[in-house]
């Protein structure tokens, strides 16, 4: 259900709420508080938690306890005073409780990417007689990308199949080996119905892995409740774990110990501190560690996570839907002679928490966007993509970026030529 | 050349120096004030750094600087404008200069396992006719799991040989596809011959990946003078980068363009931020990068680099080479009695920068040290180990380290239950 962002006459909204309406939104906002517990810069409408999440004001006193105490002070001691050797675990198990999983089958470790791999060549091997990948075209690029590394690991006897969403269901038969789909589509927000797709998997006899990257901390979570096999996902989006946060990984617990991980790294054996030559799988998802964490990443990783433990996820999920419901509906009547397309989900319907529209000069509207302090981010070739996070976004801001929006497209501010200027990251 | 930690005669030492020799020594050290750039906690006397080495005092300011404003108020924009993106590339330049390779072959990455597989896969991958790993029972178990990893990756048709380390050279044949050797061993401190083995595996048309995660920051390296092909090392121990830092790793140039990543996510990627489904490599080390690089992490490690860059390594070698012959003559001298075996390389021997000992209650001997304030480490079955770190360790300090060991030995205070007690890392 979606809080309206408008008093609304049960009937389609037509017209846009007034400012007096937007500050009675925030006014009742149950998460109005938790922006305080972020640092946040001034003059910034920060509209890009999907790529990077803002950073949590404890975090820096966080990783500041490690820095000095931990490992300054406490040294290699602390790999078992601070219980540094169970940050993938202990973060896990956090993570595991935004997820619906259990404790035990999460673990925080390595990249996304890193972990797809593992993850994909664990599936393939277990069922060898089955040769196809299945996924999307236009899923994020590494889940792609690590599809290719892993069949090629596995001996090159399979075949990637990229199906329209749509047609995903349909095309799972008994040859396919893995379902590979992101939970949110990370350009248009599109969210694929993950009960419905697992039990298709299965009942075709094919694992499913699901990415997560885009949904955790974002929708509500229940890969127990639907069945799923196996997981990976992003630290540092709705999470807010820092740039390039270690990310995670689930292997459901009937999986444990069947799947082996193509990474046997000292860290996944059964016994790291014993320093025999040969390898021998650590029971349980912990096989699927490899090196040595990072401990400062981590520290700032589980401040994020802790936070969010904090939180209702429903009410977390209920702002973002109603803040994509605003935006919607803002752009709709202040922004609608100038070529914006909005893509994915229309107002109303299930979604993850970004709003991403289409335009011919995407990329230099954005960049006008970020000069004047509304930072989104674009993706090509043409999308404009605004993030949602409801722990630090107020109505009001919203209002003020689409605000923004009218009068860098009506002013055609974007024309100027600083804003062609391609960069590193864009 | 060993700086000789006593007034030599010429003739083998056969007196231990005196308090005022010694003394003497760190007056004379040029190293002396280098103690001063690092936290280090009271009461300690750190052998460890060869584990985990200590903390740079400009760290802590510099993943500040991360935290409130590249993060905090830059955001994403930091991708940018602090140039996270190409944190990979910077700090792998930087670790290029004390390994002796060109800055553009080396990056920082990942673990140092997960660098290892890279490397491995595209070594063997490259040179289909050869199927033996060669590499030395008792090396880094890590390197070995990681071998088994990749000769599963590339089809199970490679076998994985260990040899004796005096056998090494010989068993090199022209079914060799890699030679993998840790150049520092992490127990005895022996180090191979890196010129004459990459010479040796050349002559037979074999390729040869050095791990030198004991070395880096420890000993001098010259990769490209000997000619090397591939290496790997650790961004946690003498390099003083933080607990589970980012590893390195490099591929000489000639290699570049025809290695291919097994890991082929999307920062290796030609054009990441084009997004297309297919994944093409980029051009040069590049390509060996897999996920987004953790940024905190990565600030800690370039913290620790830049403090070695402006040392001579010679002098830090110098001074490693005199810190092990004092702690191996005073030993001698005082400890003798007590059932103490030098492992590894004789006084005055090419060594790494850690001194071992076997002794069969050796597990108990290092928990009654460092209950007394020196912290060495443990190695399974029987090696109390001792890092020598030249950038903070004094000649007194080594002294006094040995004097706590000969108490705790003559007193058998390691005797006491407390010190039998296994803990999780050991």
């Amino acid at each position: 259900m979606i809080t309206p962002p408008t008093v609304s006459t049960g009937a389609h909204v037509t017209e846009p709420p007034t400012a007096e309406a937007i500050a009675a939104l925030d006014a009742a906002d149950p998460l109005r508080a938790v922006r305080d517990r972020f640092t946040l810069p001034d003059g910034v409408i920060y509209l890009d938690g999907n790529s990077l999440g803002a950073l949590p004001t404890a975090t820096a006193a966080r990783v500041a306890t490690v820095l000095h105490d931990e490992w300054g002070t406490g040294l290699i001691r602390s790999w078992n005073s601070a219980d540094w050797i169970g940050a993938p675990q202990r973060v896990g198990a956090k993570i595991a409780q935004l997820v619906g999983a259990a404790p035990h089958e999460v673990i925080a470790a390595d990249s996304t990417s890193v972990n797809l791999y593992k993850l994909i060549v664990a599936a393939l091997t277990a069922q060898p007689s089955r040769t196809v990948v299945l996924s999307e075209p236009g899923n994020f690029p590494t889940d792609l990308y690590m599809i290719e590394s892993a069949m090629q690991a596995v001996g090159g006897g399979h075949r990637l199949v990229l199906a329209p969403r749509d047609e995903i269901a349909a095309r799972i038969d008994d040859d396919t080996a893995l379902v590979l789909l992101t939970h949110v589509h990370y350009k248009t927000a599109e969210l694929h119905d993950m009960a419905a797709l697992t039990a298709a998997a299965h009942a075709r006899g094919a694992l499913i892995l699901w990415d997560l990257s885009h949904s955790v901390g974002a929708v509500p979570l229940d890969l127990r409740g639907c069945g799923a096999d196996l997981a990976v996902g992003c630290g540092y989006k709705f999470l807010n774990g820092g740039p390039g946060a270690p990310a995670f990984l689930f292997v459901a617990e009937r999986h444990h110990n069947t799947l082996a991980s193509p990474l046997g790294g000292w860290m996944g054996h059964a016994r790291p501190f014993a320093f025999v030559d040969h390898y021998e799988p650590a029971p349980g998802v912990a096989r699927f560690l490899c090196g040595t964490p990072p401990i400062v990443a981590f520290a700032a990783l589980e401040s994020g996570v802790d936070l969010h433990l904090e939180m209702d996820m429903q009410v977390i999920a209920q702002k973002s839907r109603a803040l994509a419901a605003l935006f919607i509906d803002l752009v709709a009547a202040h922004c609608a002679p100038y070529g914006l397309t909005l893509v994915g989900p229309p107002r109303g319907a299930p979604r993850g928490s970004h709003v991403s529209f289409r335009h011919p000069e995407g990329y230099a509207i954005m960049q006008a966007l970020i000069a004047r302090g509304v930072i989104g981010d674009f993706r090509a070739p043409d999308i404009l993509r605004f993030g949602l996070t409801p722990l630090y976004l107020r109505y009001a801001d919203i209002a003020q970026a689409v605000s923004i929006l009218e009068t860098v497209l009506r002013t055609e501010a974007w024309r100027a030529p600083e804003y062609q200027v391609r960069q590193a990251v864009t």
